[in-house]
């Protein structure tokens, strides 16, 4: 397995993303490119002495997309850019898959303009796993879109469905759909046309309307949304994760002594809790509705995000999860 | 301040809604009218010895709307329904607020059909106070309409620092539009037309888009949003500050005795920011926009919950927002 690494993108970039790398070529059997400015992350990797014997290679790439820029212009400009050159590889067949920890934007507009999309898929989601108590509930949209129509969002609780199944090991995962009420009478118009098409596909096991509360408690195994709605929900979470534990410090801080000393004996537990709920663990979420293999990190991630998120890479092409989308869109359509 | 408390409505009713009155009674210097059940409501009543000192009446209402009913169907036809009632004598001059933990379809169709709408309201929103480490964030809409207009959500924006203003006590109010990023260009067709409307309106202090974890932060004073997001949203909240503090008492269920001990240690502290984070034991949320004040309630409201509702009713009704939203909508629409 081949991946091209973007170097040069996220908040910690080059340094994180290259040391991310390093830990990846020795844990995993596969090959990393890391794609940007050649002597930034030479000199990142000479600080590994072995770092040759690893498979590890530096392919240059001039420029760098930034976050404000816009996307699609950003990506139809920036010809040499890490992201760019990372994605022509997985195209030219000179990689597998492309990984990212830059301006998702970028990312998924890069991946759409020279991957393209599978035939058959109007929009392509990313699919993010949020931690629950047994497990992750598989969130997508989170992000790439934000105008869904009805049949995008039965693509995209078909294209979770294979990946819940072939890539997290689900059987037969249990699919809902965003809303705000069980009932099939409820929500908007785009989630009540969509139930319909979601009750109708036999490709998918439809168990019906998910609530907000059903994804952080794991009642479902995928959740399928409009990227509008998925992203707010995902930061949302990454909001208040982060605030409930800054006030459990400030109220031991602020409590007696007891709290103190309690708090000391609770530390490891506390700690291990928050980085199980942490969504930035997770590693990487998949862009799914593109054809090639493109996986995108959260913007802060660190070496041990960096390396999480290179494992997925590796299980999603593995897993032929595009072949099996590919399959279940023909015959999705073609009604068999 | 006379209000008519639905007694009928809720997991816990009448038992929890009557004994919250009660106490709410004994507390605040208003009048509650019980709307419901006599034989039941009275029977509850009367475990207290001395009620009838007390600021308490009932009001016979034979029927009561279940939660799986077609919220504008049932207020038609249930004319003798608690909430119906209840919502009527707002109409009349004889209460001066409505106050329900049932269906909230029920109480949003309830207060349209019967109490109308403001002129140059749209849709009513539901205000909800999010918990934040300073304080809260008033996030409106939470459900009651999932079809916004541009136009729609500055109504909400506007309406909701009017009420932060003169309900919360906070002074020229941050007023956020929640979208999936900061920049003006980002969101979908919706959000960035109402972006420009909130830019141009001088009745607002509006700072710019929240992301959602801006929200549980208190980075907004007022967060303006569609009632699909808002409600999605607010379950999600719910599940996921459930789900932490369950898996906070796994963790140290499965932890060693040191966890255990440092847990005893720490219970009251993290009982108390349950406590506050539970967003239920805010009360009640205002249904801003109609010509009446209408609080409703989580539907597992206990006794207590009801007693710090019909608290944020009496605050509403003395603040006179409603008179404040009214102005308010002459001046942005007159656009002096």
């Amino acid at each position: 397995m081949k991946l091209a690494v973007d170097a040069m993108g996220g908040d910690n970039a080059p340094s994180e993303i290259v040391k991310g790398a390093l830990e990846a070529a020795k844990n995993y059997s596969c090959e990393i490119i890391l794609v940007g400015d050649e002597n930034k992350i030479t000199e990142i990797l000479n600080a590994e002495e072995d770092w040759k014997n690893l498979s590890i290679t530096v392919k240059h790439a001039a420029e760098i997309i930034e976050m404000g820029e816009h996307p699609a212009d950003a990506v139809r400009n920036k010809k040499d850019s890490s992201i760019v050159v990372a994605t022509k590889m997985v195209k030219d067949g000179e990689a597998d898959a492309v990984l990212s920890a830059g301006s998702t934007g970028a990312a998924v507009a890069a991946a759409q303009l020279i991957l393209k999309r599978i035939h058959g898929i109007g929009r392509p989601a990313i699919a993010t796993p949020i931690p629950t108590p047994n497990g992750v509930t598989l969130m997508l949209d989170s992000g790439a879109n934000v105008d869904s129509k009805p049949e995008h969002l039965l693509q995209v609780g078909i294209m979770g469905s294979l990946y819940a199944e072939h890539v997290l090991g689900k059987k037969n995962p249990r699919v809902g759909l965003l809303n705000i009420g069980e009932e099939e009478t409820k929500g908007n118009e785009q989630v009540k046309e969509a139930y319909q098409l979601f009750k109708s596909s036999s490709t998918i096991n439809f168990i019906g309307n998910a609530e907000g509360r059903d994804i952080p408690k794991g009642n479902f195994d995928v959740v399928a949304c409009d990227g509008f709605v998925g992203n707010v929900v995902l930061k949302f979470g990454e909001g208040l994760a982060t605030t409930i534990f800054e006030l459990i410090k400030e109220a031991i801080d602020n409590g007696g002594i007891s709290a103190k000393v309690g708090a000391l004996l609770l530390t490891p537990t506390l700690r291990s809790l928050a980085k199980r709920l942490d969504v930035s663990e997770n590693g990487g979420a998949p862009l799914l509705g593109v054809d090639g293999c493109c996986i995108i990190s959260h913007g802060s991630s660190d070496a041990k995000t960096i390396c999480s998120a290179i494992k997925i890479a590796a299980e999603y092409v593995n897993s032929d999860v595009l072949g099996h989308i590919k399959n279940a869109l023909e015959k999705e359509y073609s009604g068999s």
